[in-house]
């Protein structure tokens, strides 16, 4: 990975190296083909294709829903997480951890949500047509975790018994889950 | 909240008013009582009621398990796990975030397991017998996020289409475990 | 200032007390009025009106360029800055601290830039028609210092010898930015 | 050292290297051999052992004690610890820095105590039979300065004319205390 | 770079291969060369002379300056500084950041001033004698941007219209500057 | 305390009622009075003394020493220290926590050494003449530990016993040392 000396810190190379385009990334005008399962396309830009972001701490995700497209319940391990909607309109919230409080809100144009580093949050496009939204994040790896990937589409799978037991669900509909989620 | 001149800050009280047992918590000696619905017990050493550990960055949780007990899928939101067996076996694991790989451990009396900052994890007593495990977090507040409660019991509801979509269960299931999961 | 318990600390307010609209802004899809000596509007999301982002380290600003509008040289002293283009065409730029190195790059519709902490950075609508972008931080509080403001119109002045060997600029002329720059 | 993304920065190997024994360590079942000079057993899970806690900020110690066992004074210059007793009886204190005022406790099975960074503090098995303790720190790596041995063990030794003048002792008994604490 | 395992983390060479003369950097007591343009000489103890200081946060800088010799207004972007006059008088002064309010202070010698992160300030040696000052620094790396050079003598030159605009100055005075903060 | 919004919190006091004088200490160029038991004297300019530190993470420390005087074996818990000597001649060392390797190093005027955070570390004057050194450290709070303070005149004092076995010295020299190190 490439990063510069703009850190406490010397992990890093010689800064005659760096160009601008180190600090550019492009191509988040084009929509989103969210012609998917999910309806949704996700463009990350964080250290994984933008180096320079190591050690940096700040990072972008570019959501495109479209109608009705949901983003399931997830968590930012690393990082708290800033949604501004750029068109369309969302129903979004988190909850609490404990207790676990559910705060809603339906985000139009121009507005701004704030979802706390580590909480479980969702999003959901109830308005009619295609929405556009910038997540930005304090930290340049902040990960996602999918809860309903994580818990029934992990390879190897969770122990059934364990689901079994957490979510109080049949041995049949567990086994259900943990086909319709295997990851491909 | 108390707390003293041990950190590089000055929010706290004089140290002239400190005893010793503001840093003392007592009581993990006297077995957990595990007869209730999920057969767990857990005492948390943390800062809501060790006050003195505000800012000083760890606590402690004391589990007991009954046989056959499960700790559900969960996160801690702000803080790594390290947990030690004391007496007993569990079988332990934790999904990473992208891609959402399992590792599993069986884990005996002397063994210790690290859960990283904010990934899902669980642990089950596969033992026939009580057991007895320490968590230590890096967090004097790490928080505690289970899955299912978070997103079946939170309150309000999370919109049930959400979870129809995320979970692809039926509407009728996500009823069932909406009840299931309502807080008392 | 509020603040809720979602970090290691506890300074803050009781969950009880906290709603939804804690974590809410609204209006920036209404567009700035640029019509003013500078043809910027700059609306701010961060600490000071959003009290929720006290400890949690990110913040927004949301930027109208009028055409040909120059945002001057200017530094962030406690945040590294990334910069999303909407709407229109930007040229930006940053300096390295040692050597004074410009990078710079013409940001249109869907680019992104990275400004590093504490470097001095500018921008300047290059179109014929009206820019709008949004820059995130990693802090709640970044801070604004707009170079030729703190260096000439500082309340009080600096003394003119500073500038004037700083500047390598005749006395009236370091009268006259002192006058010209004199805040309202 | 290996360490896997977790974290904020890319210092580390790839995710589909890692196995789940890269988090596990075992053996703490197996009481310490404690027929030794000092009557103790000290078992360290840090970095230097259980290389994924890079980065990750957390680490254990286990601690067997004979009886009247005495852990001289010490400090870890680099965390904070938290100590649970699992079997036997301790006598534990610590001291603050300025002034010295010294807190102790006598701590059972089951209690807790917390010794906040870099403070020096000591422990001694009060009660007749064998004493098991886990320390819990904030730091994958957090040190362990046994006072006598840094201050009269040192290699190589420190000029006794500063000990003599510090400790305000004879040069007798600082020849003397440097020739029984010379390392092995 | 060298550093060795004081601190969390494991980035490091071998303690074995330290020796003392990594800690320790001389010459401070020899006079600054201020013969020259600015009538300063500035040595700085910094990770890219010392590279134990790598992750230890903390640097030096020791200021010689010439009768009436001005350091220019600057920044560091990475570090808060506290000066301490050694011989002589200075003039000081710091620019919050909104709104621009200026702190000055005359200093003599055995006195101290504290510039917060990131913000302008300037010193200027009001005494007919040299004085010599020591600048430390909670920072390996603190950077030292010196704002005439970085807006007007950056390597390439920023686009004058930025800085005729910014600056309210003519274009000539403009070129006039640029070409006088061109680099060597 | 008093404090300013240069950092990322809002803890602090309105800038409107801040003045140049709280970022000002003075009085360091007065010799310390050195004419007593230990022939030092230590001005400390921390957080205690000078409020607006809080949160800046700097202070500093101006240390006579007459003739021969010594600072005992010490350690200060919450920072790394850089000292650099103005007249005189020090030796110095600090000990490595494990294994305990001391490193000594003599500086003269104009010399800096760098002690890691938590470490113990002395200097001697061994030379002729009055020394004066400023020791600047990475925290505005980094805590001044006399090991001899700390472990023989602690208030109350450590139970002897302790002593006895860790410094394997007999019950009289500890009983003496007890009654030498009592606070006055």
């Amino acid at each position: 990975f490439l990063c510069v000396v703009f850190v406490n810190g010397n992990f890093c190379k010689d800064l005659a190296q760096v160009i601008a385009n180190d600090f550019f990334f492009s191509g988040l005008n084009i929509p989103g083909n969210t012609r998917n399962k999910n309806g949704l396309n996700i463009t990350l830009v964080n250290v994984d294709n933008l180096a320079v972001l190591n050690t940096l701490g700040i990072s972008l995700a570019c959501i495109d829903y479209a109608p009705y497209a949901v983003i399931s319940p997830h968590t930012h391990p690393r990082g708290t997480e800033l949604l501004v909607v750029i068109e369309g309109t969302l129903l979004v919230g988190f909850v609490t951890s404990d207790p676990n409080k559910l705060f809603t809100k339906v985000l139009n144009k121009g507005d701004v949500f704030i979802f706390p580093i580590g909480l479980i949050h969702f999003q959901i496009n109830i308005g009619e047509t295609a929405t556009l939204a910038f997540a930005s994040f304090n930290s340049q790896n902040p990960g996602f975790i999918t809860i309903e990937n994580a818990v029934f589409g992990s390879n190897p799978p969770i122990n059934p018994d364990v689901l079994i037991k957490a979510f109080q669900l049949d041995k049949g509909v567990v086994e259900y889950l943990q086909k319709a989620f295997v990851p491909n």
